[in-house]
């Protein structure tokens, strides 16, 4: 069991009439202080818990654009559910880094490094299934139902997760996922530098191959906007398509003629998501 | 008459089926290179020419602040609105600048600078009543309806402007609004540095001021939140209700307890000011 140091709050806000707050904590994961942020709606309270959706932000991000660019907390007040966003890596002084933006802090692509020197902090795959929930669920008035979402590399480990533990979220979504690592430039570099040359190993982080083996099939949400700079090298959908029809996976991908990889997409299409969500929260 | 210089485009993303711009051009007022952002909603053609909501941002901000974190798109897209933003002051290697932050760059409070050596470039008012409004009808779909809103130092600029100018905008609204600047510290100290030491001169910007000698009422509305950490010693709405009532203009101002100076407050109450606004274009 693990033991739950204490929350340190950096923030509060009130928005729709709900709390926007960050804290901090010691990671026995991460081995690191990591921060997230929580939005609790006006009908959280310790008799009447709600269930919670975790969202996975992309590269270069932090635990504060999807609070702050979404426009999300104004659905989640509505359906009374709330949103836990983590950080996209650990940091600090003491965290190997690297110069690139898709690599090291902010690019922890949501795996558990298992390559000098990345492996003493980088377990964030651990982090969001496990230690995060598990705090969450212990500090905060909310259930234990999950649902979870992200964008891009966020995407990607929303998905993955989602596929690997079907039976802690009741639906996944994602918006712009990288959902082929093992076949794209982002995901190589991530993956060789946190899991080695070996490509067998990679398979484990992919959605693609993930999704085909997948035993029990969770509701499943994907938007992709198709002026997405990233569409063509790094994102692949029909990659995801091809693998979720060889398995007959009941996978929705909305395709959005115009719209980048920006939260200005994000924000245009996160009501439907909550909507999704909401769903299958029993 | 005016001569438009060229506008160059910097940025453009889609968002609720509209169009999210950021421009540059070379202004004659602040004499200057000036970035706006501004929103075309879907509705927005040359043959359907859309009102235009002027949106003044505060302390700090530029034009990007209200664009990404207030939500606004998805209520201008339903209404048919275009929003445009400027940026808060002149800015630039050669524009006099302060190390504090409430004057100087990111600080021009919506005046006319009469003062060295601020009066080279520090003339945001007539930026704002004129030169932006004029480039704005003249090269984009938008009919010459205007309404007039911003936050804390915005406030005071959509009030003090549209209370000068009630022919040119159909109704007024802020957020936070530095209502009486000649009474609080951040007001003092910039209308001293851009107008120097005379009080008589402060008060053309004052809105507590204006209010008591304006003619022409318009609909005007002010949001403000109690837990707001400059309520008291700058903002001081009670000082703009006493005004208002001295001369019975009609002015709705909503408290609302628990908000702070923020965005997440701005965020949870704008749809009601763009339909306040909304209602008054005809």
């Amino acid at each position: 069991m693990l033991t739950h140091s204490a929350l340190t709050k950096v923030s509060e806000a009130k928005i729709f009439e709900g709390k926007q707050q960050q804290f901090t904590h010691q990671s026995s994961t991460t081995n690191c202080t990591m921060q997230f942020a929580i939005y609790l709606p006006p009908q959280a309270s310790e008799t009447n818990k709600v269930p919670v959706l975790y969202w996975l932000s992309g590269l270069t991000c932090t635990d504060e654009n999807f609070v702050q660019k979404a426009g999300a907390q104004r659905i989640a007040a509505e359906l009374g559910m709330a949103i836990v966003c983590p950080d996209t890596s650990p940091r600090g002084e003491g965290v190997t880094n690297d110069e690139g933006y898709d690599l090291g802090q902010g690019a922890g692509f949501y795996v558990n490094a298992t390559q000098a020197p990345w492996a003493d902090h980088y377990q964030m795959y651990d982090y969001v299934v496990s230690e995060l929930p598990d705090l969450i669920e212990a500090n905060f008035p909310v259930s234990n139902q999950r649902a979870i979402s992200g964008h891009s590399m966020g995407g990607h480990g929303a998905l993955t997760i989602a596929l690997k533990h079907s039976s802690r979220y009741s639906s996944v979504s994602a918006f712009s996922p990288i959902v082929n690592p093992i076949n794209c430039p982002w995901g190589q570099k991530a993956l060789t530098a946190y899991l080695g040359e070996n490509v067998e190993a990679w398979r484990e982080y992919d959605t693609c191959e993930l999704i085909k083996k997948s035993a029990q099939h969770l509701p499943m949400l994907v938007e992709q906007g198709l002026a997405d700079n990233f569409l063509v090298e790094q994102l692949k959908p029909e990659n995801l398509l091809a693998a979720a029809k060889s398995v007959n996976y009941d996978l929705t991908l909305n395709q959005h003629e115009g719209y980048d990889h920006s939260y200005f997409f994000i924000a245009s299409f996160i009501e439907g998501h909550l909507r999704f969500h909401a769903k299958y929260f029993s």
